[in-house]
């Protein structure tokens, strides 16, 4: 039971990628006077959490290959379009990344951004459920704004 | 590559489990008299929404053991307390079926529920992250309401 396959790196990939369009939906909708300024509860805004995405997803792969863990906490308000550009870019980077880890990399202790340590899957899996948790948040906010978001289930 | 395990059946159960751990500290911190009233953005309610990861847990784990896809869909109002019963009782089942899944299981396609086909790893990565982004929701609930909630990264 220990090392069956539960899900596979082919799967992984489909499975982030297909939540990553679905962040890129909710972005497309959120209304861009919106995107740095409208927050609930004294939380982040939409935007400053699309931004901690944009510098966790493509630099955890990146560690996780090469084991450079630099990345640029790129926190600067943007258009919605810049932030859309780099979401793409993110997208094949990730894209071109993942067939370089090697299997037995998935099972092995990393520190991740030289501050995080576990399993390279487990730090894989936090970067997309920290995706899905944000995304959650930006759904209430868009509610409340009065915009219908994408369904949870299309990705 | 396309049948590297990522991640191993044992790290998926931890990993939900560690994530079902969190819900349950939710659960706790929401303020009882608003479980069933508050919402924002005409959305449901965090305890309708916890109703559902119930409905769907344990009855997905059990329909990919057994292929027996009934669930109660219960969605009546419930003292925290219950709720909190009713969700250790999900955690122990998920732990006694988990271990019986066949290691093959995982990549088959099946129907969960009657309705919705798919891989069995995908289905059961799909009621994880429904649980993480309903908690999403939870979180800025909570913050609205003025209550600090447990940190993500804790699980």
């Amino acid at each position: 039971m220990s090392d069956t396959a539960a899900v596979t790196a082919e799967a992984l990939l489909e499975h982030w990628q297909g939540h990553r369009r679905l962040t890129r939906r909710l972005i497309e909708a959120y209304p861009e006077d919106q995107l740095f300024t409208y927050s609930i509860g004294g939380m982040r805004t939409f935007g400053e959490l699309v931004l901690e995405l944009l510098t966790m997803a493509a630099p955890m792969a990146r560690g996780v290959v090469t084991g450079d863990w630099t990345t640029s906490w790129d926190r600067e308000q943007k258009p919605k379009e810049e932030i859309l550009r780099m979401w793409d870019q993110s997208t094949e980077e990730l894209n071109t990344l993942w067939p370089r880890i090697p299997a037995e990399r998935f099972q092995e202790e990393l520190v991740a951004f030289g501050q995080y340590p576990g399993r390279a899957s487990d730090l894989i899996l936090y970067v997309i459920d920290n995706e899905i948790h944000h995304r959650g948040q930006g759904y209430v906010y868009l509610r409340s704004l009065g915009v219908e978001p994408p369904p949870f289930y299309e990705r």
